[in-house]
């Protein structure tokens, strides 16, 4: 490769080495994948300043004759036009890897997607979901709605409604909320595809790279994520059995300055504690005071066992700094996908455009069939029984888990919701554990996915007893006891290091 | 104010000076929002270097106890510790504006959002649609189909499916593309939220902030918007009578070095272009030279009126550079929600996890409800039965603008789809039409939204001709036709800007 620089010539330096090395690879004499002398060694060889040459070769990739490959250095790119007819018989794969964005690399956390692939497994027992168990949908119900809907509503079933839901079933929210003390216009609901997508534009919508939000500790896995997709910085705030510690959430406040607070007052997911009404008026004295808004999610609420129902955050903001979403999906069917979220006006406006990106519209046929579930006056019947049903599974796996009279081992029995939480013994391996119990054919939540961090220092464990069966409750948590047993033998006997966490749900 | 500063303390300068200002605080003496000295006037004040000053403030403001306020300084937080017992009787509103990220701000388009909100008017004809009519849907065969699936299926109905789909439609999936060429396993397939959430997918898979993105121009409005979100920059390629110029095309791979290429090959929206079978075949051996992967947009495909159907880039890809991408909107129904997605498995893995994170999983009813109505094997007779219907209203929609022979104006009749593209004569003002229009109770797409940089040189227009019925076209055409004839008439009266553009969907 020669290249010659005149001192004296009107063209720069810069465009001559650049001209010079353009003709060569326009020519064929430079081809494709041509690796150019590095920059040092060019500028040493022409007697010429570093920078020049750094000059010429960045003309040359503007050009985009030439690209910067790591490790490589300056190489020239293929053409189609300059390599004339010949046709490239090997097609190099794509790197997808290469190409992902920062965000896809990170989103690589797949609990729900393992928990939700059980429901396709049989012979499994599992814990680990947060959904209404198979027998508490009135089939015949259904059926009937079904068809009544298409020969109400016909064709409009399989039209799009408004890309904020549609207006029946807005209404009906208004007035489901106004029984709940949530005094809300029809313009400040929207609905959305499960309260999940509401956590996710609610994320789309404030964070920043780096932004700090908080959450409680632990925390719902959906809304982690969702935060993470955006790069919040997640700060964690220690619970106690009126919930949130507001000391600490203090301090946070002030040395974070959080962008938003995201709380589950009520039957807390994964721990079931609900807030007192006392800590929920002084996180709300707080919010106004440090001017942070609130994100409320509310799921488990109308599933309350036993004393009374404690008013949401929403009901008791005058300021309207709280934004609530809740959905039906624990209430009526995880899988119509139906949620909604209540928030000012400009919110719900910013919302609709994000929806547009995303999915247009909430399913017409869901919502419409959620509408007359609720319109028809069905909602209130099917509660209690839900209730009833739930309660009944509650006492009788917080029974068996307490028969099980196991050392060290502590059971928080909430006052409604879906979840049992446990603490396990501290010489419990949790990856043990969970081997053992993929032996015997149960699934449970091993606590650390619900901790931001994910602290390897705690033993908690999620049950869920919504969802399985009497019988599967009896069984299950004997084996769960039977294990516990077991490990905690184990680990007397020989302390070992285990190697690698064995992902229960595959 | 006072601060003393002794040079002989051990403690150093800017600590005296923090830990004075810090006691003031705590003590009440300076309240909440007092702004403190500037940096240069207090050194000057207390003779100490400019940077002692600004380390004493640093501290202050790690401890929460002051910030920097853009125009007013450094202030003193408030801190209802330390204020005592007295309650703000005020609070601020949220600012919502003030709290809102990058991209939530940029998310400002309503286009669709407008269009369906149409669904709810009366007595509008509705041009800019993009569904099939209503009356295209046998609504005794879905009330069949719907009862069969709860006697079949029973609660499975109301219970997740796994997050890429159930496993029964994605077999039905699998075989449907075996039917159009493309072979594909079930795990390179996955089940969306319609199409647009595998768009919105890949754009998040990818993109950067500042990536280029080429499309065709015009392109798809969801698809701008998606791409747009993510801070994309994207360049539109013209497009001839076969599809996208290659030649820009290939200009644009050698400048732009983008990340991916979105195209709809076929019966294209708004234009209704479809690409050739030798360009389709150029395009890949373009993709494959400059290792660039191509998203391909195929909603449409079935419903090709006349000719042969042109295979999809897919199914020539012999390397999966391509991502295809497809649903159920167009051939079943829209409000049904149920896309897909065929792509590696690599892929379809990141795909899950922003599914888990976005919506969780698709709507169970409906996967079910196609599962269903494709395997039972009445895909083929409905497709059919679309195609002649869309037929006879795509001709009638063409012969009635061919008759209204306004000079200038280019009629493109697509060989498929949904949408005829007018070309109006260039002296029509399109706002002025949009508000004629509206007086008459017609709403048309305004060609400008498919525009990336939203190009106000042009006068085109996007006609559905799926949904209205035969007497709207009717009607509806003869309207469009006085309008625009009226529109050049006052043109050429007087030569006057208009104002505002009139949105014609509100």
């Amino acid at each position: 490769m020669e290249i010659t620089v005149s001192r004296s010539s009107k063209t720069p330096m810069y465009l001559q080495i650049k001209n010079q090395i353009e003709a060569m690879i326009n020519s064929g004499k430079l081809p494709a994948n041509f690796i150019l002398p590095a920059e040092r060694a060019m500028s040493e060889k022409l007697q010429v300043n570093r920078s020049t040459v750094v000059k010429a070769y960045m003309e040359l990739k503007a050009e985009g004759l030439v690209e910067a490959r790591v490790g490589s250095g300056t190489v020239v790119l293929p053409s189609p036009a300059r390599d004339g007819v010949q046709e490239k018989t090997y097609v190099p794969p794509l790197r997808w890897n290469q190409l992902e964005s920062r965000r896809a690399v990170k989103s690589n956390e797949q609990t729900i997607s393992n928990i939700l692939s059980v429901f396709e497994k049989e012979r499994v027992i599992s814990f680990a979901s947060g959904v209404a168990s198979e027998d508490s949908y009135d089939l015949e119900l259904f059926k009937k709605i079904q068809t009544q809907l298409l020969e109400k509503y016909r064709e409009k079933i399989f039209m799009p409604t408004p890309v904020e839901g549609c207006t029946e079933l807005k209404h009906t929210i208004k007035s489901y909320l106004q029984q709940n003390g949530i005094n809300a216009g029809v313009r400040q609901i929207m609905v959305t595809s499960g309260s999940q997508q509401s956590i996710e534009f609610f994320a789309r919508l404030l964070i920043e790279p780096g932004d700090v939000v908080l959450v409680e500790e632990p925390t719902y896995i959906g809304a982690i994520q969702a935060f993470e997709s955006y790069e919040a910085r997640i700060v964690s705030i220690p619970m106690d059995e009126e919930g949130i510690r507001l000391d600490v959430l203090e301090n946070c406040l002030v040395k974070y300055r959080p962008k938003f607070l995201y709380t589950q007052p009520t039957f807390h997911n994964p721990t079931g504690l609900t807030m007192s009404m006392n800590r929920r008026k002084e996180l709300l004295r707080l919010a106004y005071y440090y001017n942070v808004p609130v994100m409320e999610d509310n799921p488990y609420g109308e599933l309350y066992y036993e004393g009374e129902k404690l008013p949401a955050l929403k009901s008791l903001d005058t300021n309207d700094y709280v934004i609530y979403v809740s959905s039906f999906s624990k209430t009526i069917s995880f899988s119509l996908r139906v949620g909604f979220v209540v928030a000012g006006e400009n919110i719900i406006n910013r919302f609709t455009r994000f929806k547009q990106i995303t999915d247009i519209q909430t399913n017409t046929h869901s919502q419409y069939l959620i509408h007359e579930f609720i319109a028809q006056g069905h909602l209130k019947g099917h509660l209690e029984n839900l209730r009833r049903i739930n309660k009944m599974k509650r006492d009788m796996m917080a029974a068996q888990l307490q028969r099980g009279k196991i050392e060290d081992m502590k059971i928080y029995v909430p006052g409604g919701g879906y979840f049992i939480w446990l603490e396990l013994p501290k010489n419990i391996v949790m990856s043990e554990l969970l081997k053992q119990l993929g032996d015997v054919g149960v699934v449970i939540m091993p606590g650390d996915v619900f901790f931001p961090k994910f602290n390897v220092e705690n033993n908690y464990v999620r049950l869920n007893f919504s969802y399985p069966k009497e019988q599967d409750i009896k069984n299950g948590v004997e084996k769960l006891i039977e294990c516990i047993v077991r490990c905690s033998e184990n680990s007397k006997k020989l302390r070992r290091p285990v190697e690698t966490v064995i992902n229960p749900y595959l």
